[in-house]
């Protein structure tokens, strides 16, 4: 029988059954529609798919190359861009496919007129307003919704409704606290929608996806497979990503293994190990201290590696093994990699 | 005339006149063998083959896959695996295109008797016994070198000598320091090669390539395209890589573009982009504050981000286009990702 000590590293591994209970955990929290799983977090129409067998048929999605290979692949039927892009080819792909697909439905955020102009241009049919609800980054002021909304109704797009991500609060880690301000951020929202109008209003992520009762759905990814940063808050979900690595050299103090700054995302700080420290990560190694020596640890032995965040992690590789125990069960491509 | 302005986005660019300055300036310091370009840092064969046109066979290289693009490509004719690795099966197929390859010679660093026995179990004809000369990573004690350089001769295999580096070292930033640093590096690195044995003693990287006078070849990698921590020191590059983004929208205080954590490597901290403060990067945006404000940025418009670290952040993208001025020249596949 296969083993994943036999696996080429460093590779992702995904622990079957830490998946299936996240998947469980969250389709009995937020069902169905309200649930738009985040593909970004994950890149990969296989897991896509699983997220489509419990239940939920719309996805979020971060770049026209996830809305189109979604679409590819025939899973989900209603793809959100929730993101801006100025891309008119990219869009006019995007809006060929949706008109080849009998019973897809792709929408576009939209926060400027520009944005509005490129999404007519490809021949886009439907948007969302993205409203900024307090993460400096995308989204019209809340006030600028309506008319927004208003201008894109006049260039002859259909406006869904409204989408806002407070992402600033995704990690306060006060319960009562992050309610108190999630609900602020939400107040901003609902009240840009009632300019808005339309039938959505689309927030949130893993991080907050148990404070939202106003919104239609939530926009959680990270939830899927988790990493340590998510891992630090009290919530449901299992790790179910690691990055599988050999040990490659092991001296008197420290060892090192086969992953590092090109199998792993940085932007969180430094994966972990269990029973470990880790000192740092070159391209290609991580220099770690075993917390009882190094004396038990074998040159060719694997370890497996968690990452600090999972999203940026994926899409340095090509694709993910899922195991269950030690045994190697499928190998999913993450095959919606680039834009 | 196609326009780097009608490029998608995000995309790495490469600045044709400063990477033809970077390439001929080290050729001019460090002629043909006395560099052994590291491709880890572009992971691209045909910027590798424009390497060779400024002199250089030899190359070292951070993974099989990377020894394995070379080859496939007939990039370089004396490929270095600078680095340890337990896959028989790798090294096996490192080792079958090495006799399919007339005038091919493929090498492997080892730094123990695992590693060792892997490349002779695989076919492997030659070594370099990797040193720890300071940096926390692989290598064998200096002390252990000609002990383990016996064991590769008795096992069968030929040591062509000896490697190390020195990688804590290159950002010292005091030169007198930083010179009497790597000549004590130096002093370990010739006392193992001593022991060892062999006509090849392999060294150092972008940040001391200019203090080496006693090994046969530097090991620099970063030099051709460069990045903002290595454009800190006071050296004869330029940078030549840059991501190209899009600004997707433009708020009073701030201003988005469509770069972020999965088209730029974290681990040396944010990019930066000219005239602007960046304020943070989230999976596929950069926030950023342009120094004159945000009246003049449109949505729409391109610019240019400059990465902090060149080799992880090459490992997201699977092209970069060349260009000059205004004008794209060239597509070059980033043909060596992955293991």
């Amino acid at each position: 029988m296969p083993s994943i000590h036999d696996l080429p590293t460093p590779l992702p591994i995904v622990d079957a059954d830490a998946l299936q209970h996240n998947l469980a955990t969250m389709a009995a929290l937020r069902p169905g529609t309200r649930l738009r799983p985040h593909v970004k977090a994950h890149k990969c129409t296989s897991l896509a798919a699983e997220q489509v067998r419990h239940g939920h048929l719309g996805f979020t999605c971060a770049t026209p190359r996830e809305v189109m290979g979604m679409a590819a692949a025939g899973v989900g039927n209603d793809l959100l861009l929730a993101n801006e892009t100025l891309d008119v080819h990219r869009l006019t792909q995007m809006a060929d496919i949706e008109r080849a697909t009998p019973g897809l439905r792709i929408t576009v955020a939209v926060d400027s007129e520009a944005t509005v102009d490129a999404a007519v241009d490809a021949g886009i049919k439907e948007v969302l307003i993205d409203v900024n609800i307090g993460l400096p980054r995308c989204g019209c002021s809340p006030s600028q919704a309506g008319r927004l909304a208003d201008y894109a109704r006049r260039r002859g797009l259909s406006v869904r409704g409204t989408m806002g991500y407070e992402g600033h609060l995704m990690m306060v880690l006060d319960p009562i606290e992050q309610k108190a301000k999630v609900d602020a951020a939400v107040d901003l929202l609902m009240a840009a929608h009632t300019d808005v109008g339309g039938e959505l209003v689309s927030s949130g992520g893993t991080g907050t996806f148990h404070l939202h009762d106003r919104v239609d759905e939530v926009q959680a990814g990270s939830y899927a497979l988790m990493d340590t940063q998510y891992g630090t808050r009290d919530q449901p979900f299992r790790q179910a990503l690691f990055i599988w690595s050999t040990v490659i050299s092991v001296s008197k103090d420290w060892a090192v293994c086969d992953a590092g700054l090109k199998s792993l995302s940085m932007d969180h700080g430094n994966p972990s190990i269990a029973d470990a420290t880790v000192w740092f990560c070159s391209d290609e190694h991580i220099t770690f201290a075993p917390s009882a020596g190094t004396g038990a640890l074998k040159v060719g032995q694997r370890i497996a590696v968690s990452p600090a965040h999972v999203d940026p992690t994926l899409a340095l590789h090509d694709r993910m093994v899922v195991f269950r125990g030690e045994t190697p069960l499928d190998e999913w491509p993450i095959d919606l990699r680039g834009w």
